[in-house]
């Protein structure tokens, strides 16, 4: 077979680091047709013991402890970033001198300033470049895109999301250190707004277009938390929990919240649009359902509709098994690896592109702004 | 106001001799147009003390503690029994033989003999007459009743239906007397059988037609209980279970179940109606709701439609409130209240009337004596 | 029997007044042991024929044109008012000054100078007052404030609620006049916000205590109607949408949002309070159920559990029929005409009084302000 | 590494070659710790282009196009049967034979008949062998069977699963053929019957213990069907839908039942099982979560709760993501996979084994009896 290979730099190890390294692997089994297919060249983490065993694992050819040496290698395509946040913008900016793609986990950084330089790298280098945002290539979340472009909801009105967690109400929970660097302002950027919101604000603006002001709050319920680097108790710096609504730039009103602190929610991804003549909800508990509403239809049997999104003509299903039998979280990685792989066939951008993760960080720039000067913000988000 | 009387004798004041007293009481503030409205002119009970403070909380104008007595006044247009099972047969005879109109709880009587005689005995009266089989009235109901019959489903291929409770698990629970009469063989006639899947029969042949052959299966999980009537441990005669599998005139198969051991359900009954271009359920818990599947609608967004029936156009939901403010249980014997006395102005029978309620008799019949043989009964139901 | 009656005189006989008519009908029959008794003495509205078919339909034993006159009898016990928001504050200001005892529709007004004179007047007057927001009377939201009030939710973080429908998307729909006073802001005051989001503040500070902060938007997505009064197109100056996120004085964040335009839902008004030990959440479209997660539950079948509220130890279901038969939206109504009588007996206020209900006042004045100049605004609510 | 191989010899390359080629796949990225790991070394089908194209795609060393040379081959170690019912048992005897270790699909045969010969021969040879009943390995069913097996439900009263499918309403749907053999008896042996409720069995006896008798009724609509092989009007021989109740050894009643004509289900395949102290249900549409209702909680808080089956605790889950994050269908094939695997290192057998299929066998026999001879049946099953 004649196909072309793209060689896999992946650069950490962690939950990311199998989630993606996941998605490369299923790409053959699935995606056959596509020209490009993915190769596992290497894969890099400071501590040989860990990243050895996980290369074994995961079926990478090879292992580095020094993520400069990755990107230097000649048999590197692509550098795939699933290091902790503060790592993604001088891994990337490097990747791309080198001329390498590169892709990396979302958020596309801890901040405005460092996704700018990212984007300003990849765009003078000219190498593909995409954010793993990964829950827009869902079955059920791409067949709301697909309703919302067909123009079946009419002018939007509402456009609501949340996200919540509650895996760090106890007050005991340490911060930073591998385990738990999401806890640590200083490596993470941000809390919830970064790791949670961004997922949500990244489906919106694709789904219903640009964010262009916000007012937002938040709220760190523990205020102190002993740091794993020090063992002492630190102040907490990241946001537990973010609440904000916005408008967007087609007059619709938002309302976004994202906590860790909703007992009784592991991942409780949920969006609703209201429409002129339809609704929509998802719910990523209930990851291959979408619920419908649909005005036009009779009177007396009018009502929400549960789609179970798993018929061969729903997106990326004809790909799996037979109607009635769900996929799970992992399989947005898998299909983002294959539409990567699409984008370069094409010669098109994978979106989210850097360009658009950017949109993203504006407004969870402009989210943190608004809540420390409690007063709206503008976003300069260019999305229409 | 020329509006009429219908001086109304009710027989029993337990809980449904509660629930009809509502329904009565409910009709002239929510069907204020009907040619006819309920008096409530006396109440009966045997214990004084009992029907006394019935009467004066529900509003009668009198009482008797004699049935007897009652049917044999003048004063008194229709006879409503709400007595235990075993009184059915005896008092609606009597009152029709008086020229009363008669109407009574469900099931018609303990058996097939008692219902024959009470069929005869309404008819050769030419009396009005009707049986509380109150589920057919809610407005969810109701609208399945009309979606199958406007043909949207197609030819049916399977109707299912379940009444589950958990109430009698308890092996401590007595049987007999005022308080357990349900469970007293004797006087109920027979369990589950008639308590419950009564119900489901009725909603079933009313929709989907005639069940003509059944195969069933009972079973008495607790054998022995006290008896309140002897204070001793007596055999169990009722069953506390029974399933049926059976053959509709029309080619579906039917399947009914019901339980007083299903721990969790408080009142489950439920029904799901298959047909080839569509599908129906609905749920006593969530009787608002009703569920409908569309195969009509576009295949990306096809799913089961959840039609909240509150709505102004929705079945009896004129009479209430505004859509999305529910009604529930009690609303049902108000409807039939105000449906029995629509039908005097029409003069027309209103349904169930004996001899419907006779055909949900064989069927029951066919059903304990299928048990009783381990084999297939047909039910010589005449309804097509 | 030596029952007290209660006489009322109802003013205004459109969709509330059905309500609370029904609401003292059904007292006798379902509380009759309360000492106190409600008499349908008078109702009262502007144009005879309708109020006159009103009184016959529900059993008033007389009726008014001019509420001036009502007030003013001798055999008026209490004033129940009715009527569109302009008139409450001039209606309870002479009936408290009559002496008369004062139950008002909610909202208290159409503005927070209105609702304290009210509340100096009965103060005043020193006669009982009340105000109807009747979901604190369903059984399953009693229910919520009772397992909150034990303590089983721990410290709270988060509350939020909402309340969406979409009744007036269509842009031809007029306002003002008697059939969309709703619509017009000098009769009602404000849109959503005083409409529906008030029974959500009212419930969360019930609750949760009282809220102290709040930053709000509103969004009028029609900008003009005809005016039924004037029969021209007119500016509408309500609220369409509005969405506020606050801080309660216990630390916990709120979020609230209210909107006309949410397509698909009718009355979806939704509370969850998420604590350090569960969480809470309730739906007024399945309003017989409370959802609740108990962290406390062994890991490995821990899960949100749904309560079908139907039991006798539920709150007010004692009253009514056996587990598993759900009520309706109407009785909030029962109960909250029970519970008036029963704090007459008691020599108790009934909750939410004026001065209860002016705190929720202030929350909403709040809001609209707050939405006005896009700022955070301190509500000076005195509830802890 | 010091790994041993398992060098499996495919059979079959249709839906369910996929499903098991991607559960070997997967072991070595989610299972590294297992002392076995599964070697594709090759895939047999008659059509040389097919087999050819699924060795590439899904990584198998090498491929034949006649099952008896791949037998024959030194090379394998474990001949897992994908083929039709038809072959089921000719292969697995020979592979017995030939002293290969065993894994066949469900049914194990067509027949009882069959079925028996291949629990003679895997005997006879002692080797390795299991039966892909793979809902067994979805999590939430390991745990319903978990806690079952606990005691914590008590005495059981109820057992209810169906399993409902829509994909044959259609008439012109042909039968037989590689596309259709499902619908041709001669090649499946039965319809629904083997196809879907041979699972229900499965998982039923599993957690609930043997079937000692039935009582079935099954239908066939669709009377002819174009059959692929003949280009003709063929007569179908397969039960569309099937239902039947039955007794197990432990006292409790059973409900079963099955069709292809349920609109609006694509593969709901659910189970409920009703005991004395708590019940528990489970649906495959949603197949991560498990609903239990325990009886022990406190009154007014007491529901039916949701359990999202994705905790490190629970079943296989600590495999896979973090909580809140669903799996898919598919992995049941992983697991069984693993499963296997780690039976070889514990020298045990794999449930369900050829012995343990039979009695499922016999199960489905004594339905298919039954409902031809319209009477109960006795099943001989073995377990308790």
């Amino acid at each position: 077979m004649s196909k072309k290979e793209l060689r896999i730099g992946l650069i950490g190890c962690g939950f990311m680091g199998r989630t993606h390294s996941n998605g490369y692997n299923r790409v053959p089994n699935f995606f056959p047709d596509l020209e490009y297919q993915p190769v596992l060249q290497a894969v890099c983490s400071r501590r040989e013991e860990k990243v050895k065993a996980f290369a074994e694992q995961w079926g990478f050819a090879s292992y580095e402890t020094d993520w400069r040496k990755l990107i230097a290698r000649d048999d590197i395509d692509a550098v795939d970033i699933c290091t902790p946040n503060h790592l993604h913008a001088e891994i990337a900016i490097a990747a791309a001198e080198a001329g390498k793609m590169v892709l990396t986990e979302k958020p596309l950084a801890r901040n405005l300033e460092e996704s700018k330089k990212m984007v300003d790298a990849v765009a003078k280098a000219g190498v593909a470049n995409t954010v793993w945002y990964n829950y827009r290539r869902l079955p059920a979340v791409t067949l709301a895109k697909k309703i919302v472009a067909s123009g079946k909801l009419g002018k939007i009105f509402h456009y609501r999301a949340n996200f919540l967690q509650d895996w760090t109400i106890n007050a005991d929970l340490p911060q930073g250190g591998d385990a738990a660097w999401r806890m640590d302002v200083d490596v993470a950027g941000s809390g919830v707004t970064g790791d949670l919101l961004a997922h949500c604000i990244d489906t919106a603006m694709w789904i219903n277009g640009g964010i262009s002001e916000v007012s937002a709050v938040t709220e760190t319920f523990v205020k102190e938390r002993v740091h794993n680097d020090t063992g002492k108790l630190e102040p907490v710096g990241i946001d537990d929990a973010c609440i904000f609504h916005c408008r967007f730039s087609n007059g619709s009103l938002g309302l976004f919240e994202s906590t860790r602190y909703a007992r009784g929610h592991k991942a409780l991804y949920t969006f609703e649009i209201n429409g002129e003549h339809a609704s929509i909800r998802w719910d990523l508990h209930d990851l291959n359902r979408l619920e419908y509403f649909d005005n036009a239809v009779d009177s007396d049997v009018k009502g929400w509709s549960s789609i179970h999104v798993t018929n061969g003509d729903h997106p990326y299903m004809d790909k799996w098994w037979v109607p009635g039998l769900g996929i799970g979280y992992e399989h947005s990685f898998v299909h983002q690896a294959a539409d990567f792989l699409k984008s370069l066939e094409k010669g098109e951008p994978c979106q989210p592109d850097f360009q658009n993760a950017y949109e993203t960080q504006k407004v969870c720039e402009a989210v943190i702004e608004s809540a420390k000067s409690r007063s709206w913000k503008t976003t300069d988000v260019t999305i229409d």
